[in-house]
């Protein structure tokens, strides 16, 4: 394709000076170089797809950056990127160095805050309203919400703060009846009654004629609909949950009308107060294959776009978890899951069809996840918390407070535990070791091979206090010389050098193990497999060795390895002792082998570390 | 007073067998207890007078243990814990080994879950419930929330779950009006719309002449008024919040009003839907100054019960930090504060008053809170949220993800930082600095004495990146003789052994320190006043002793007694090294003084663990 238009769109001027008839093929070459770009490169695709007129509209109607446009989760803001000078970085989409799947401020001015985790939005860009005001500047603020973060509770929090004010402070709600999966609880009933009240499609019908008929409307015209606006309203939905938190509520639009959009839009500039409007978007827009089914294109690696995404036949930790518990909940009736809408990606699809009535979907929700759980929990019912370890950063204060004062078993599957690769920053599992360490009674284990997880989440079905089991993103690296064990740790070869790890990167030390064996290097090699609390045989096992090197796959601070080390100390142990783990940083977008290697926690890293090469 | 029927109460069952109009008498009685016992132990009073009458209705309606009750934030449940079994103990409240001042399941069998950080009840409860319907029980879960719990997303998380669901769940809204101060955002103002109609009045009228005339009413006629439930209900307010969430909504109902009370939760348990009671109560009710004042017997020490609490005139670390930042923010105008509900405890009141448009009370809401004083700071701002600690484990993902990953410059004002006291191990403020300092580019400061926490407080306004300033409850405890500098860290005393300490106690190991002096024992002290990152100066100083011993007010997993310990080892000091430090649990309620000298963390213990007798 040619992309006569959006190859000359360098900023949202370029597309205010396009001519109305001309938007809808902008919008079909973005969905065009959108297909290609993650076809290629992997990404968010769906919700893109979903969200080009709307964001066609936005940059049309107001005036990025001085006016703030933030987007929920980048899993939309694809379209913004393309619109405001990154199209030709564009092909360098979630690769290290390259264009972010997210929002950036430190790659453009038009990405005013971070959104990689959802529900954040409307916090930080109430904070930036508010900044604004008091500085006297009097822009918009528009932030663009999916349906799915409205299930979050910071996202009521903000809502409740921001909606009592008085600022040019717009939502726009993206409903696409999704979160990653359907979305659920009452808000989602909520909004499918506004979809489907008789009234709305009387009012959908007028609103659609009324704000499309006619290709752009004034400012007078706005100020004109603005005081019919009650009657308009009125025909659509009285009263719902946005006019409750202070919302002067529009909607619900079309959210692929460009026209209607850009009225609406207009009309909301003549408010003075917070404005919420509600589109309605096809998740997967304009492409057969994601039309149909959404949720693979939520998230999806390289593809041919002529035949579809395949799903991968490659087994992950998360398929191996869910069969586990898909296992032993034939028997045991106690055993109960939960998800934060994550029911796919954490390998909850078979037990949510075999056992409907112990899945919760709580949405996403994870502080009432943890909680959930613990209630579960204290009445006898054996809960598994599949989460990714960095969206169990918002469950923090729950674990400590309501799961683990009281010490309660509630099962914590911590998935993309570790660095994940092309998501970045936003979404790298290296926290979960360091807090859940620090959480009194708490037992963490760090499986390395599918056989392990296995067992220890069968295992865990009989604990009676909290427990964490962390596996990586992705499939096991197996090294089939290695026969796991139940042990707490367990010791390869022997030596006076000793490697000290857990978890996925035990592999490589193997590797590393094997490599030097063969080189005629004699060094043992530490395998934990329960990492906390350690056992005083640990503390004697360490004692027989003179150099010591720890590769942790998680931050230093806090980590089980600067554990070890006090301990050595403590212990009064004479042994040389060297960290390898993630510095005080933040690990940014690279392939996850990639990634290993620059910490140090490769194979190879490890083979030169010990012959002191590095 | 006699205490007539309350002291012949052992159980819910005896409220059963009192007759009606005794119900008033008990209701009086249990006020003066309260108020006697907390005018000599300290509590929360003024929230529960407020639940005097809703208590008594509940356990003569329901069946507790069978019938879940929990009341959110234990500042409720005093009432309960009179009728379930703790008349004689309460004397005991809030003192070492005595009744908790929240509910504790192992204290009773009727109370079902912890409750000490607000807006996680309805999330634990909903968890009893589906496990008990797992478990093909049938009994009714009871709930109670006060509005400000309301302010909380956690809460919201949980009403959309719950409300989506088909079971005998009921949530009773204690409305107030107030959270600690008065409760604020779009939900307090929907719920004075609520009260204010004119419809509510009518209503309020008709509900009340028709449910108080009639002493109880039966299970039939109950059945009856659920018929004609719809006519009742829409005379009083249509389509609210708790609908949307997928509630049936019944009020508001004058919370003082046992008989109004009693024949409402008739009704509700007439429903096989989840049920939203709404009752209006006044805080503080039946004790005028606390129904005058109900701010300052919210949590109160102990007082005159005639003359009434008096204001403490002893200046606290949170009066100081308020007063530092109305002093900075009066010549910058880019300060501003933000407290989640908590504008008092945190010694906000006057900043509050003097610069209304910097000061952001966004309600119970910590994890908006982190992130909205990030929206300020990417826009030039210099947010200072101010928090207590303990409900700062809310923000850890915020801080992580919406500050940190973009190092703006969020000042974390942790107020009640180290152990809190009576409030016991729900609110003690021993994690923080393991969580924070495993934020990568955080920066974390102790301040010992006022004049250290003035400095940083002014210092940190020119910072560019986050940081966190901890500081204890209550005031400094003064040793004149030591000077404070703006040093990374100082050293008192010289010789080979050397306490290692930081916050408040570094107090006690200065009195340790001149003790020993006089005894003749030389040792050095080293104080940290920035405690996170470390300094490479600090490491060459530990290299001048044989013996190191680090003294932490707070958890010792992942605190930085561990990281020194670790930091020793990788940089082969050979020094003896002990740490003394909370393990791994929680403390449970008692005096500061005597909670340090459990953990060896008063001066005494200093003395003798230096000297070897210990």
């Amino acid at each position: 394709m040619e992309y006569e238009f959006l190859s000359k769109i360098s900023s949202p001027e370029d597309v205010k000076n396009l001519k109305t008839e001309q938007l809808n093929s902008l919008c079909a070459e973005i969905r065009d170089y959108m297909i290609h770009t993650v076809s290629v490169n992997g990404g968010h695709l769906a919700s893109n797809l979903g969200t080009v007129e709307l964001t066609v509209a936005l940059h049309r109607c107001f005036d990025a950056p001085n006016d703030t446009i933030l987007f929920d989760v980048g899993h939309q803001c694809y379209t913004h990127k393309l619109l405001t000078g990154r199209f030709e970085d564009f092909t360098t989409l979630r690769t290290e160095g390259g264009i972010s799947g997210f929002m950036r401020p430190d790659e453009s001015e038009y990405d005013p805050f971070i959104t990689g985790h959802s529900s954040n939005s409307v916090s930080a860009s109430y904070g930036i309203c508010k900044a604004k005001s008091l500085q006297g500047k009097n822009d918009f603020t528009i932030t663009v919400v999916g349906d799915g973060a409205m299930t979050g509770g910071m996202l009521y929090e903000a809502l409740n703060n921001a909606g009592a004010a008085k600022n040019k402070f717009i939502v726009v709600l993206n409903d696409n009846k999704m979160s990653i999966s359907k979305n659920v609880g009452s808000l989602a009933r909520h909004l499918s009654k506004i979809r489907y009240k008789k009234g709305y499609h009387r009012s959908k019908r007028a609103v659609k004629s009324f704000l499309s008929r006619i290709p752009l409307v004034g400012k007078a015209l706005a100020r004109f609909v603005l005081r019919v606006k009650t009657a308009l309203k009125n025909t659509v939905y009285k009263n719902n949950l946005f006019e409750t938190l202070g919302f002067e509520y529009y909607g619900p639009i079309d959210g692929h009308d460009i026209n209607a959009l850009v009225n609406i839009f207009e009309i909301a500039k003549q408010e003075n107060r917070p404005v919420f409007i509600h589109t309605i978007t096809t998740k997967g827009k304009g492409y057969s294959f994601a039309e149909v089914n959404p949720k693979i294109y939520h998230g999806v690696s390289s593809f041919d776009i002529n035949e579809g995404a395949k799903v991968s036949s490659t087994k992950s930790f998360s398929d191996i978890f869910g069969e586990t518990l898909c296992e032993i909940a034939k028997t045991d009736k106690k055993i109960c899951a939960i998800t934060a809408a994550m029911s796919e990606g954490t390998g909850l699809t078979n037990f949510a069809q075999k056992y409907k009535n112990r899945i919760f979907d709580v949405g996403i929700a994870e502080q009432h996840a943890a909680t959930f759980a613990a209630g579960l929990a204290i009445q006898g019912m054996k809960p598994y918390f599949a989460v990714y370890s960095t969206f169990l950063q918002r469950s923090f204060d729950q674990i400590l407070h309501d799961v683990a004062i009281l010490g309660l078993p509630v099962r914590l599957c911590v998935d993309r535990a570790g660095i994940v690769g092309e998501d970045g920053e936003t979404h790298q599992g290296i926290f979960d070791v360091a807090f859940l360490s620090s959480v009194p009674g708490m037992q963490i284990y760090s499986p390395c091979y599918f056989e392990e997880l296995k067992s220890i989440i069968k295992k865990s079905s009989e604990f009676d206090f909290p427990c964490a089991i962390r596996y990586p993103r992705g499939t096991e690296s197996i090294n089939t010389e290695f026969s796991a064990t139940d042990n707490a740790f367990d010791v390869v070869g022997s030596g006076k050098k000793a490697i000290i790890t857990y978890g996925r990167i035990f592999d490589n030390a193997y590797k590393a193990y094997t490599e030097l064996k063969n080189q005629g290097y004699d060094i043992a090699v530490i395998k934990l497999n329960k990492i906390y609390p350690l056992g005083d045989d640990l503390i004697a096992q360490l004692k027989k060795y003179d150099e010591i090197y720890f590769f942790e796959e998680g931050i230093k601070r806090g980590g089980i390895a600067e554990l070890i080390g006090s301990r050595i100390t403590e212990n009064n142990i004479n042994a040389k002792y060297k960290i390898y783990a993630i510095g005080d940083s933040f690990v940014p977008c690279a392939k996850v082998g990639e990634a290993l290697k620059k910490y140090h926690l490769d194979s190879n890293s490890m083979i030169e570390i010990i012959k002191g090469e590095i």
